[in-house]
């Protein structure tokens, strides 16, 4: 991705590996600060899911990916660093992806590598199919950053909007702030802005208001993990969106590459949310908000329906919920996604 | 209401008048800090209502009230001053309506206390009625504040649920923090630990997912203004959270006094919606989070069609929306409230 460094534009991705150490931008820093976290171990790798140093399941399952690759090539106890990265977050579904992948790989640099490459070609896929979504002077609303820091560069649901402004698309995106920690207003719209693309930051509250007042053509989010029927999770808040879109028929895509769907789950509900500290809703930069007494509840994700969504944006194409026996055999066919 | 003050619960109101002056609650302290606002002339009461020193519909009529009462003993030229004082928020009718009261009761203290009485009193009533909706157990949703802070005591929404808590029962408020100004972080959650009711404060995200994994109960929201048809303009966010109460058969009710009743209107389109500063987005307790170019929408309210209210808590008692005939007609015999 671009960003803006001392008046220069730099190319940027999300997580790389340098020197047997995974380099990652510290998205807990930006928009105030670009500052590299370099994870040596497997303990740093764990913190940096659990703190969201890194967050955004694809991005979590590279991450994921580099680290047990470099804890393989210090000699880290392999079950001991595999159990440590799986259990710092249970809902994206990249990253038990990422791990059972490189377990199948033996932990090899070269897998890890693999792994970022194809998760990060098959987002550019999302972004070129997506793109046919789009019509010219779209006003487009997006939850939470699904962009290239979710991933490593292009994004999921950012990847159609990048190319459809790439190709001269005349186009406006709604970012909802995102509480309680706020990655619209800090991560996507710094990477629009980033990027040159017209965006506006709103109260997530006032997503309902623009759609219900026809300013909103279409909206796109990512997913943290999809299943067989087409229900899926993401960031808390995304439900309430997809509800108050399909209410104004206003068209609702989730974007995600194959390693976010998980056909071994049916039903939503089935799908693992992970609660949150009450810290961060209670308090927003270091202040406390709430009162001192008052307490708070946190579920980081909700499960949207599937009868909410429109259609799925992959690198295989664009499918509709009832269209994912479809895409789950051509994951099948696919060598680097088959689960064997 | 009451609140804690080094260690000791008082008795507060919001707004009263007192030495010729319109003492307030300074709402913008709040939790951190209890400080009254002493409005002397016509221009600080502007000022107190445009800064939302003082806010929630009823409450700010009462200010007005107040205000011209005031400016009218202190001898100020009274058109300029109604007009200063009718321009500072175009969305809560309590205001034109305080303001048209007091012009046909010539300005008298007399008058402004009557207003004030009359609200807070029909406010008890609304808790009372409200109160029979409200089973042993409940787990009710809120947005914003709609307590004794928007009112003088009492309050509209949390009037039904103060009258429940004091009656015994064990019930439980979702208090969505209502980004972008966080009354319900702020003022809400105050209110309830002052009462000692039971309580967490949640992301507004949120509040669709408690909704849809069966955790809610009912919904009890204020309103800053109801047309003839049952549409009604609210904090923003009541729309979102009023679609999806409805999508999962949560029953949703709006709490308000005749005041905020504005028969002129039909469509809730017609309702004029304030558009706020930026600032409040981009910005948290003084703290910019979003990046330094990008900017903000900020609509400080959303209009709810009819067809999501399960009913309208009055004085009078409980309407449907379709009802709101007999309301109207209940209106226009009573003394205080009818439009000569």
């Amino acid at each position: 991705m671009n960003f803006e460094f001392e008046g220069n534009l730099k190319k940027l991705k999300a997580v790389w590996y340098e020197n047997n150490e995974v380099v990652m931008i510290d998205q807990r820093m930006l928009p105030e600060k670009v500052e590299f976290y370099r994870a040596k171990n497997s303990q740093d790798i764990a913190y940096s899911i659990k703190e969201m140093v890194v967050r955004g399941a694809p991005a979590i399952g590279i991450a994921a990916a580099w680290g047990l690759a470099m804890a393989k090539s210090n000699h880290e106890d392999m079950d001991a660093a595999t159990k440590l990265i799986g259990s710092t977050r249970p809902t994206a579904f990249d990253l038990f992806k990422a791990i059972k992948f490189m377990i199948s790989n033996n932990f090899t640099v070269e897998a890890a590598r693999r792994y970022s490459q194809e998760i990060t070609n098959r987002c550019r896929k999302i972004g070129e199919y997506g793109d046919n979504l789009i019509p010219h002077k779209a006003k487009i609303l997006t939850h939470c950053n699904a962009g290239a820091l979710a991933v490593t560069e292009w994004g999921t649901a950012l990847a159609p909007i990048r190319i459809a402004a790439h190709n001269g698309k005349d186009i406006f995106v709604f970012v909802d702030e995102t509480r309680p920690r706020l990655q619209g207003s800090k991560l996507t719209a710094w990477e629009l802005q980033n990027e040159g693309i017209s965006h506006a930051v709103i109260a997530d509250n006032a997503a309902g208001h623009f759609m219900h007042t026809k300013q909103v053509d279409l909206a796109i989010v990512g997913a943290d993990r999809i299943t067989a029927s087409g229900d899926f999770a993401n960031k808390i808040g995304t439900y309430e969106k997809a509800v108050v879109a399909h209410e104004n028929d206003v068209p609702f895509f989730v974007a995600a590459p194959a390693s976010t769907f998980d056909f071994s789950l049916n039903s939503g509900d089935d799908i693992p949310i992970e609660e949150r500290g009450e810290e961060e809703v209670l308090s927003i930069a270091g202040k406390r908000i709430a009162p001192e007494k008052s307490r708070a509840m946190n579920p980081a994700f909700d499960v949207t329906p599937a009868k909410y969504v429109t259609a799925f944006i992959t690198e295989y194409g664009i499918f509709k919920p009832n269209e994912l026996k479809s895409l789950k055999s051509m994951i099948q066919k696919d060598m680097f996604m088959r689960e064997d």
